[in-house]
């Protein structure tokens, strides 16, 4: 294992930095300002005729480019707010090779930054392929090598390697052990989807009722078997949970069965999770779990207390950012919680 | 609707081509023959030292381009024996986005030779980033456009839009929607994983008992529901399940769930699976599903009947589809299914 652990990383950095706050990295067109596009279309643009009339269109490079800057300028705006960043892969992978180049440029520009990195993926297959995702986002991949012309093999860590990775446990057990094995031999994290936020509609999968209760339960206490001896000097083990903020009722009987696992908290902000509701899965040392908000803090330019001209969009995620620490750590204080 | 959708043009190829045989290209650097290796070596190799001595490595761009080759020999080997090609995007991405580069030109590729691309992505989200997936794989992206110094956006094609994806459902209904009005908008296909053919420790996830029954079947009637008013003209629906070979006894109930619903069914070949078994699900007509092969095609050279020196290992590959899509045909003769 690792000197430091996934989930010893996150201690520290909430130590140090005095914040629960993860900040999500999901660019989508939408939230990019005019004045970036410009810049992007400047170098990246092509000429293609609509309707007759000559118009200028980004190029799939062009996106790239242009989330990639637009992450720079958020990450450094964040920087001292957010103990780590989630890119949400989706918005990445949609435009193809050059969407995923700015999302591998966005895992490494965090790492320079001192931004713990949590790749928000949702992978979940079997076998050899549960192993590629493994290998892929938290371990090391395969590279031929020819030494006095023969052929060897060699792992080296993959270029996309974040700290942690967000997974399904739906195909079954076997599946997540890459994952887990993972965990124990780099100290890297995994946050198994259990009770995300988007749970309205989630009646059948997520609380199907089983002979012994919801299958969220039945699926924390695989968990809870799944984190064994994966846990950092600071007792957190590194296999945890997807908890959605908008659920807190339920948030005490996860964090009776999971005690030690550490939470990954969607739903805040944009999503209408509340603070209170957010750290009601935090324990009473104030660790266990990082808050993430996404788009309240990237595209807090567009609408809301920071809406502000689009050239200050990185100002805005700066102001969101600190007021969504503070909003957190008052909600602990609150809680009885605020014990670093 | 498209004009054709999925299952459409999958029940005419498998008319014109007389099989239902899908090709796995799931890459594996253990897979790669030597002299392709060194091929690439040539031109996308490094030079490091390792122990003090200089040896040569390939770089990440050298394992795109290593693949890329792979895949076009494999897809030109196999295009008269199968009619779809599923590449597992996980062994892609493991190699950041220069792997992610070769999937992408995959998918065109086999699009230029005629072969319906099916991407084994197995995503799983809630809303907008069901959304980015759904548009990414199956639909239009956004791009920006400059039309007489006003900025506007135009919806695209996506650069890796296949033909059909696998999905989990684990999150939700709702986060299933994009996918289905991908389906219902463009004519493309969806397989939800219902019964993959990793089964044997999947007790608690895809066989948990639930107060009507197992997971699974839960998760079938949602299909059911999912598919509504996606048929083709051939009246198959293009809101299918992945169904696992390896479970033929469950087959027939699923295929009383889901009569309409199109199957992709794994585990026949190196997975175990026989024939008879993976046909189990198929319909009366000989519709209904497209069995998987992955490494017994792609990897043939390496073990087997058809194992052969590496230079072959197209070959190899093409004689291990013929061999598959006669197997198949067989068994569903057998079946009295041959009814096409």
């Amino acid at each position: 294992m690792a000197e430091l652990t996934f989930t010893d990383k996150m201690i520290e950095a909430i130590k140090a930095k005095r914040s629960i706050l993860n900040v999500g990295l999901d660019p989508q067109m939408k939230f990019m300002p005019p004045h970036l596009i410009k810049w992007a279309m400047n170098t990246w643009g092509t000429t293609k005729k609509r309707n007759g009339k000559e118009v200028q269109i980004l190029t799939n490079e062009g996106v790239g480019r242009l989330y990639w800057r637009f992450n720079q300028e958020i990450i450094r705006a964040i920087e001292p707010f957010a103990i780590s960043v989630k890119p949400q892969i989706a918005f990445y992978e949609a435009y193809g090779y050059w969407g995923f180049w700015a999302f591998e440029e966005t895992i490494k520009y965090a790492e320079g930054k001192g931004l713990l990195r949590i790749t928000d993926a949702k992978r979940g297959d079997g076998g050899d392929t549960a192993q590629a995702y493994a290998d892929g986002h938290l371990g090391e991949v395969s590279f031929p090598i020819l030494r006095d012309g023969t052929l060897e093999f060699e792992s080296t860590p993959s270029s996309i390697k974040a700290d942690a990775l967000t997974i399904h446990a739906w195909i079954g057990d076997s599946c997540v052990s890459p994952f887990v094995a993972a965990a124990k031999k780099y100290g890297t994290g995994i946050f198994v989807v259990a009770k995300t936020s988007f749970n309205p509609d989630s009646k059948v999968e997520q609380t199907a009722t089983l002979t012994g209760g919801p299958m969220w339960r039945t699926l924390a206490a695989m968990v809870e078997e799944w984190g064994r001896d994966t846990e950092g000097k600071y007792g957190y083990r590194n296999v945890g949970v997807v908890m959605g903020a908008t659920k807190p009722d339920d948030a005490p009987e996860m964090k009776a069965i999971l005690p030690k696992a550490w939470k990954l908290i969607p739903g805040y902000g944009a999503q209408g999770g509340g603070a209170d509701g957010a750290v009601v899965v935090i324990n009473d040392d104030g660790f266990g779990g990082v808050v993430n908000s996404s788009r309240a803090v990237i595209a807090a330019w567009l609408k809301g207390q920071f809406q502000c001209e689009p050239e200050k969009f990185a100002k805005a995620a700066a102001l969101a950012a600190e007021f969504s620490r503070d909003d957190l750590n008052a909600a602990l204080k609150r809680a009885g919680k605020m014990n670093w």
